[in-house]
């Protein structure tokens, strides 16, 4: 048994428990994940999605409770700062910080419209409105990153951060087969094919579905 | 003139503004406020509460710029650490980033509901259902910290990180008139009469206002 525990809810409709989980393991912190039943009213909220994600994932490490993805993340770069994954310049790490952030609390559009569902595809899917101006943004976001750092990660050669948070994103990229520019595309491909993504993925295509029988109950 | 700026949208609407506004001045930065006129989109948007304020604010300090709210207290936590705007205790620090984290994504029916608007009281405002859970969420959030640091702030003697991330919130409770139970009530207040918020409310109440008019316009 571990010091360190990390409850998520579901693996694969969850993209909070996706996020913290990626940060935790790029910690390269020693810890066991719990994963929420779906009989209890947190995780069948969040695997709803009708409500924020707000307690999970969290984090016990020792006497440390900690929830939210950022702060799991601020925490553990503290604790564990050999880790690197967040950028060692300081413009950079500013950098990084706002495009997390930017996750963090926005594009409430493209989470509602193209919830994350890894063990779906849907092709030809017709994106909301709403939803396409999310995705604008983002694909600006990458671009950024790409030329300012060159890839293959956003911030250059290792997965730092705001890989981790925008993870989810190119899960639903390909989910809802949402067309991008060339370079985007490399992108999503490089983070699907992250060593950590597929695992993450390997593990979900295993989980027992709880979804349909709960929203049958709703 | 100052190496750094802040730009805001409106101090008397963006309760991002503020709380972006009330880091900086925690954190000793010196800094001039630029805010943005009600005749540009991203403004335009953040005032009538169309887009979440991703962009705004944003700080621009020397070669650095960061938006994002928690983008900008974890970049000024770093380059003012005396400042100490983050509890000393690593435990503490983490469960101050926890709830300033749930404040960041969350509680987007209150932030719906009852939008900031520093100078309007609602007397018997009737709040949304919806609403209410965030509320009772907050009064628990609440609740915890004066418990277990003792007040008047939420982590002891000084305002801290969390309490700029509330700060807008308890502006909402006396808006819309939100019944609390006396200790809530009570660290409400304590918000309210904070020199900084003082200073904010002054300068809110003699913004121009822009916004009847931006409504006719949408």
């Amino acid at each position: 048994m571990t010091a360190a525990t990390l409850t998520i809810s579901s693996r694969n409709y969850s993209s909070w428990s996706l996020r913290g989980w990626l940060i935790c393991r790029m910690a390269g912190l020693d810890f066991q994940t719990e994963v929420l039943s779906g009989t209890d009213a947190t995780s069948r909220a969040e695997l709803l999605h009708l409500s924020p994600s707000f307690l999970v994932p969290r984090l016990r490490h020792g006497d440390v409770v900690v929830w939210d993805t950022l702060a799991i993340a601020e925490y553990l770069a503290e604790t564990f700062p050999a880790a690197g994954f967040l950028p060692g310049n300081a413009a950079e790490r500013a950098h990084c910080r706002s495009i997390s952030g930017e996750m963090h609390s926005g594009f409430v559009n493209l989470r509602s419209a193209l919830p994350m569902n890894l063990r779906a595809f849907h092709p030809d899917f017709r994106v909301f409105n709403g939803a396409k101006a999310d995705i604008e943004r983002i694909v600006t976001i990458f671009d950024d990153c790409l030329d300012r750092y060159e890839g293959p990660y956003l911030f250059g050669a290792r997965p730092c951060l705001a890989d981790a948070m925008y993870a989810p994103v190119c899960t639903r990229f390909r989910t809802y087969d949402v067309a991008l520019p060339p370079r985007a595309a490399a992108y999503r491909d490089t983070i699907l094919h992250w060593p950590l993504m597929v695992e993450w993925a390997e593990a979900a295509a295993d989980e027992p579905d709880e979804i349909e029988e709960l929203e049958m109950e709703f």
